[in-house]
């Protein structure tokens, strides 16, 4: 079922499918993306600040992209922000980690500027297995009203 | 040569090599990490939100990372943050967009809990080949003092 403006009300939960992560997903993604030996090698990583291998907030951020896309919320336009208004990691994320987003309506509106569309804006946690968060960030995606008009 | 605290004097600013982007680059990331079809498909982007192919932002942020980690800047422990101030795209990137980076120091300060440690807080711009800002973010990094004691 797509979800409109007036669907998103504050304090909805969605859920997400889980992503585990893999000590060769870790590696990939680093050597495309971010390549620091803590990100890359067991043997270096555990003389660095991570204290072993960890994965790049970077690819922690773009797995919880991956599950934004195929999770409950099914936007008209897709998922499709501006921004970030701030973004934390809690901890490194290891091999073997298993991922899922608890993704919750803060607050929307309506975009004065273009009637019709609203923005959203989401607190996105990304958790582990139990259910603690690795990373936290909050988005204001881009959201048609259902009327078409502005939302009242 | 390693950039400690004492180094990163506010207002410094240190650039980085160029990344150009392609649509192959776009497509695959987006295939990887962002499976929408305005990042995927020239034709279908055409009726969407951004009226082409566009890359993701987590694309853009991920190369964003990749450049920081190949850029002047060159800190003792490697680039290491716990999150972002904010994050904004001010535009899509699209394929023959050139980027590069100019990161720019805002502020630095100890960390009282780990003498020796402190956090520079750098301002990244991510310009295209005009100079203009494609995405703008502030983010803290952990970066050791020379002295190996609390920064005076």
């Amino acid at each position: 079922m797509t979800h409109y403006l007036e669907d998103l009300t504050p304090g909805r939960v969605f859920s997400s499918p889980s992503y585990e992560v893999t000590a060769a997903d870790i590696k990939g993604f680093a050597a495309a993306w971010d390549p620091q030996h803590f990100h890359l090698d067991e043997e270096t990583a555990k003389a660095s600040f991570f204290a072993g291998l960890a994965a790049s907030g970077w690819h922690t951020a773009a797995a919880t992209m991956r599950l934004m896309v195929t999770s409950e919320l099914d936007l008209p336009l897709g998922i499709i922000g501006s921004g970030l208004d701030y973004l934390k990691w809690h901890r490194p994320v290891r091999p073997g980690d298993v991922l899922t987003l608890r993704i919750e309506v803060v607050e929307t509106r309506e975009m004065r500027s273009k009637p019709g569309l609203g923005l959203a804006r989401l607190r996105v946690e990304t958790l582990d297995a139990e259910g603690l968060a690795v990373q936290t960030l909050e988005t204001q995606l881009v959201v048609p009203a259902r009327t078409g008009s502005p939302v009242q």
